[in-house]
């Protein structure tokens, strides 16, 4: 049997990570390098299996390689681009097992969240009802924290150690303005259907530094009265209080809080977010003087801050899923499992791409402390592990040294696709 | 003679270095304990100077007052208060010399930006028209970078390097959503009338690795038409672009850009960062998909990623503040003198507080480059040796491990007074 080639892609929103996962499958392809021949990347994620654009990783040197480990975002490019099922467009099937069959290819690693998991699903399932022979493996990925079986995410534990780490910052910079200034500061997060992120700014507050923080978490819906009391009550208590709101906060109404109908001069629609929409209510209820952030991408790019448990983990599930590979598994993906929390100790494990794709793995109810604007003890006991440790890039001239790959593309072999 | 106590406070906006500063001044005073008696902190800057709220500095040890150095905020409170002419209230300064009579206090120490400088200026003079011996020092501070004669500002640096490094990582992020999603990301900074700040965003473009940024300046009236077309032209070479928009941007009409009269569904008016606007700008011109950000208090907080340089120096001026009132001098203020830019190298200088006091120090024209869009190499050459360096805090479980002063208030020996 001749020695198969391997796809590689990242897919949906990239984290400070999921580079992390392309040096753990690259450089273990490597070291097998009698099992598996090259690794081929798609670039742009799938969209680069369809038209043919695949990059030579081996044209990047060892170094290079390494590098990504350090590098936030996707090196190879992201897309979001979901297959549809084999039925709907059997044509696109077709076309990744000519585009494997070119090429030699007999693995796919699919680096993503939820969406990606039931891309690889699907493609695990050509083997079968193309009879092409492909060993589809899911490599974990979301900022969102929402994939199942797995106890965590890569990514999520670094965009948690941001938002704590800068909660407890602006926290401490209001209140030193908080006499005569400034005495709420509203911070914006990502995190659209589960409060996970949002979660994360609470660790902002410990025992040995408190801090009164209110959460809007997206589970719980938005009140109005109940959040301008509680904002009441800590500024009268502690002369200040940060908020944490997460972008899907909703209202009584079942709409986004961020979604006002704001209108400019002209009445044009504007799109805001949702941290200036709470400012606001504070301003109105309260009277209080307030500053708003939104942290958006930096949050999810944040390298710089990266969590180290997080970092490791990401390098594991792309190392993992290149062993599973040789070891013959399809149609999986590799979980992190937690053995213990204190001390905080995992290991590696497995699930099954359909228990997987399209499973939406919400904030356990309990997480949220009673009154709906804080974490609980689990919830805190569940994250803290998780944003543990730095790992810190290398520097030149006081920026960050990320890597560019070269990314050659390999020689195409096919007609061109449209898609 | 007996030994005189000192009195410092903290002013304005605080920034991710100001406690290196107090570090700096309290340590150097300690080692002068011939020289100069204890050092009184004014709670809430010249506030707790006018209502007798003075901390006393000794109450903490030599340990917490070292992880000063690390520790972003204004560790003993902060005010926005501007003292009136002598004057106009001759009151306050009469009060004053009563707080410095009963505590022996003999100098003072002012660690602020432009307007602290001239409450400075205003507190030296007292020694002659009100005939009391106090020796006011200037310690300088502003994230704005805009006080004359130093050559930077403590404070500035850390936001730079902060903003450099963010502006670089979310740049990756969206180059790796370009093919099939966001194609521009909109960073809001802070600086209202100069544009230093946002000339550290064209810092994360370097000769090593390019990145298509636009820049919007508050020095530069803004032109939509010219801004779309650079735009458009980067979208179109680099396939993304990322914008770096200073809050204080004007439109022609001479209004701030983020004052559009946005309305809620009610009518009420809602106030909004100028990042969603220009975001707006360019959906509505370009039809780009896009992302925005504020970094808000995030910047000038963010001491996890401070410079070096900006630490070392803001250290520094604390230190030659007090080594400059040993001296016998008053109304000055220490510098940052800079020799030579690569390599780079600085020394302690000191301006008379005539000379500091209400100048604004704007960006020289030749610091942006033609198109209006950018930095010159001018401005590279200035900016790059204060982002030099890291000087990471200490963590504990995940987070920075700040500290918090005892902040024990002295015995109160005088009359109530209201502000």
């Amino acid at each position: 049997m001749s020695i198969k080639n391997a796809f590689y892609a990242q897919s949906g929103g990239v984290t400070a990570v999921i580079n992390a996962s392309a040096a753990g499958v690259i450089e273990t392809a490597r070291q097998h390098a009698d099992k598996i021949g090259n690794v081929y990347a798609g670039r742009n994620g799938i969209i680069g299996a369809l038209t043919e654009d695949l990059i030579d990783t081996s044209a990047d040197s060892a170094e290079a390689i390494a590098a990504l480990r350090h590098t936030p975002s996707g090196g190879f490019g992201s897309c979001r681009y979901k297959l549809k099922s084999i039925e709907q467009n059997r044509r696109e099937y077709e076309r990744l097992i000519e585009v494997f069959k070119a090429h030699n290819i007999g693995y796919f690693f699919y680096n993503g969240g939820g969406d990606s998991a039931d891309t690889c699903l699907k493609v695990s399932q050509i083997s079968d009802t193309l009879s092409y022979p492909i060993q589809a493996i899911h490599v974990p990925k979301t900022v969102d924290n929402d994939l199942p079986v797995t106890d965590c995410c890569p990514g999520f534990g670094s965009v948690a150690k941001y938002i704590a780490v800068s909660t407890r910052e602006a926290s401490f910079d209001v209140a030193s303005m908080a006499k005569t200034s400034t005495k709420v500061f509203v911070l914006e997060v990502m995190g659209r259907h589960a409060g996970w992120i949002a979660a994360a700014g609470g660790l902002a507050s410990s025992q040995d530094c408190e801090i009164p923080i209110v959460i809007l978490f997206p589970e719980i819906t938005f009140d109005k009265a109940k959040f301008l009391a509680k904002v009441d009550g800590y500024v009268k208590q502690f002369g200040y209080c940060s908020v944490v709101v997460s972008e899907g906060v909703k209202g009584e109404d079942g709409n986004f809080l961020s979604d006002q109908g704001l209108r400019d001069a002209f009445g044009h629609a504007q799109l805001g977010g949702v941290a200036p929409v709470v400012a606001n209510i504070i301003k109105d209820g309260l009277g209080l003087k307030y500053h708003w952030g939104v942290a958006d991408y930096l949050q999810r790019a944040a390298r710089h801050i990266a969590s180290k448990t997080d970092v490791e983990q990401a390098y594991a599930m792309g190392k993992a899923a290149v062993e599973y590979a040789i070891a013959g598994h399809n149609s999986v993906m590799p979980t992190i499992d937690r053995v213990s929390s204190a001390p905080y100790t995992w290991k590696v494990g497995m699930a099954q791409l359909a228990n997987v794709a399209n499973v939406e793995k919400m904030m356990p109810a309990d997480y949220i402390s009673e009154d709906g604007f804080g974490i609980s003890e689990a919830c805190r006991e569940y994250l803290l592990p998780l944003i543990e440790g730095e790992d810190y890039p290398p520097y030149k001239n006081g920026l960050p040294d990320y890597v560019r790959l070269k990314n050659v593309a390999i020689e195409k072999k096919l007609e061109k696709f449209e898609i």
